[in-house]
């Protein structure tokens, strides 16, 4: 039987390993300037923390870690599973930076802009591009209370996307208070909004006429569908607060959450190309936490986001016990990994040494000091009977050019009479 | 109660993990140019492989992940803990490298040189400078039958070390082979020799006096106190072949172990400090695959070491069906942090806005670009009554200035225009 990784879990071979090094410094190094903060947490976190039911449906797919030191008869006698296990894996990332703040808070700045790296753990049934261990990359700014924090998380992640050569991309904007007050204006009760929200968010899979009839089919009879169809009809009217409001239920709070978005949006595209950032009426974002402004990066080529985020100032309070402002952004790094365009093949500095003769290893070894000295990465590789599978190996690794190293006496010890040749 | 990660696993706040990604980064660098490539292996492995009796006692300290969907009938129904779990976090790196080689032989050089880095798992009792999750850093040729392998990962891991600024390590080293002659010399026989070589590498704690009676309390009698002895009595002889042999049983098979340990040995001295590297006629390393070559890095600040490593030709071969000679080290990443000296605190590219006025913000978002794109990393802060509060916190995280921006009419808008103060 072959020998393989765990089931929906990836071995990364160097050149892959690379290439995710490479983005994940990129992103890391553009947020810290910026002004986010590199921080970490560990893979597990206490059971009892991460089933806290912030997690959405994903706390359904953590994977439980054994208590250690138990016996069979522990098992005979446990009235339920969970009594098993006394730690989990962590399923994202903004649950641990929720638990990380409240153990934390008093010793970070009153307004802290972090950048939270690593991977995470689903229990997903495997399939193509979705995986049970894959990575997040996620900003968060707590404590800001104004709006300011959107502008800053939206201009920084601009600048990553930029920075990675990533072409076509753009923002849906939306504000989660515009669709409650959309749901009210058309008569459905506050409880039925959660599902209503859910509906909602399934326009791109079955279409507007989809969406209303399964509003139908969920909801009491007495709402009105012209105002939902009217919202769904696509096409966002002009970006002004009243004919926002207008169309999202057009009351007070309407009007009000339409020129805070129109505010912050306006600030954005002042800094950005004007048409990185759209505003989409029927944005949604999956999680039950986001209470205002939402946000999800599109690209043309991704049926799905390339990430996306929004405002939950009531979750920090879960774990700390006071509400903190916070607004943060997760972007998918497994999906940036698929319209990245790749790095260069062949780097210059790559160089291989073919060690010849019972000594070309010890010669070799001391030129290759100096040439690492001098800023090269150096492979030795030996002498054999197949150089074009050992060359066509290099020119798959990168490497630039070769020298030869003979062993015996009188040969070449110094680096500026080795002969290079090209490859490739 | 305190909100607090998962006993005996750590977050990292801002200043702690700049310092370790530093680190990482400079490790996995050095590494790549002497020809190590990068690769990664997920953190969870199937049970049945972790548990292949290759990880020694550390097996022990597996943290098992609970199969998903079990009932509380499964759990009476089974007949040992063992059935409950499917998978394991890893505990070390070398039992997945050697499941990762197994798996992509075919797709890697006939020489494997790979650099493995990343968080392993061990559910020990908490202590002072022991974690259950922490950093391993291990370097591995594979393929290499040649000493060319002991030649090339100390020396690569010597510049690892100089460039870290680490000052006062050293490479102690023996081979297995020697000790296991010594022992067979002395009359111990061969099934005796785990348990005699567990006691031998209690030298450091209870000394030559301690090992010697706990070998004559272990061992059925009849062997040699005094070939022993001579070797715990400290203080190695003359690096020569036969001078070692004569000291490690002066059999046949010593002398051949000892020239090639001479042979490797001298190529290294040749290339580093001659210092750098000491026979230790009493290194042991603890893991029971070691072939030959065992190398430890000592430093004279720690009482433990800072990593380590040896040949260990036949582990391969239990997951890939066919053995390959390896060779490898791990560096100790996380005692590496307590002899590696701090990063300077103040980044002369750091640098504050303090947002003055109700359109500060706006106004500190259009400069903050401008400072970004030109190589800096920018924090905005609120003015507030107590700035002292605000500058601590700012030198506290290498912040070398600050200018403020105000909001109102006809305020700086330029880079140039702005009024920098010296922080710290």
């Amino acid at each position: 039987m072959a020998v393989t990784s765990a089931r929906g879990m990836r071995d990364f071979l160097p050149r892959d390993k690379e290439h995710r090094d490479s983005l994940l410094a990129t992103i890391g190094d553009t947020y810290l300037r910026h002004g986010f903060e590199p921080m970490e947490t560990p893979a597990m976190e206490e059971r009892d923390r991460l089933h806290s039911g912030l997690g959405g449906d994903n706390e359904k797919l953590s994977f439980q870690v054994l208590k250690r030191g138990m016996s069979v008869e522990d098992l005979h006698q446990a009235t339920s599973v969970d009594e098993l296990s006394d730690l989990g894996l962590r399923f994202d990332l903004t649950v641990p930076l929720a638990r990380f703040y409240a153990s934390h808070h008093a010793s970070l700045p009153s307004v802290f802009r972090s950048f939270h790296t690593g991977p995470v753990w689903r229990a997903e049934r495997p399939q193509k591009g979705r995986y049970r261990q894959f990575v997040q990359c996620d900003i968060d700014i707590l404590g800001e209370e104004s709006s300011l924090a959107e502008v800053e998380i939206l201009v920084a992640t601009a600048d990553v996307l930029n920075r990675l050569g990533v072409k076509g991309w753009s923002f849906r904007v939306n504000d989660r208070r515009l669709l409650t007050e959309l749901l009210s204006a058309a008569g459905i009760a506050p409880e039925d909004h959660p599902s209503a929200l859910i509906t909602l968010d399934k326009l791109d899979k079955v279409g507007g006429e989809g969406v209303l009839a399964e509003l139908s089919e969920r909801l009491p009879t007495g709402w009105s569908t012209e105002l939902v169809a009217a919202v769904l009809g696509g096409g966002a009217p002009g970006f002004e607060p009243s004919t926002i409001a207008g169309l999202m239920g057009n009351t007070q709070a309407a009007r009000d959450a339409a020129v805070e978005l129109v505010a912050w949006v306006s600030q954005v595209v002042a800094l950005l190309p004007e048409d990185s950032v759209v505003w989409d009426p029927t944005l949604v974002r999956g999680m039950g936490y986001y209470t205002s402004s939402i946000v999800e990066i599109s690209h043309p080529e991704l049926g799905g986001s390339l990430g996306g985020g929004g405002r939950y100032d009531g979750m920090i309070g879960r774990f700390l016990g006071k509400n903190v402002p916070a607004m943060g952004l997760s972007l998918g790094f497994e999906r940036l990994l698929d319209v990245v365009p790749s790095a260069p093949l062949i780097h210059p500095n790559r160089v291989a040494l073919v060690m010849e003769g019972d000594q070309g290893g010890a010669a070799a070894m001391v030129l290759k000091m100096h040439l690492v000295d001098s800023g090269h990465t150096v492979r030795l590789v030996s002498g054999s009977r197949n150089m074009r599978a050992v060359y066509d190996r290099l020119v798959a690794d990168g490497f630039s050019k070769v020298a030869d190293v003979h062993g015996s006496a009188g040969d070449v010890r110094r680096v500026e009479d080795l002969i290079w040749r090209e490859l490739g």
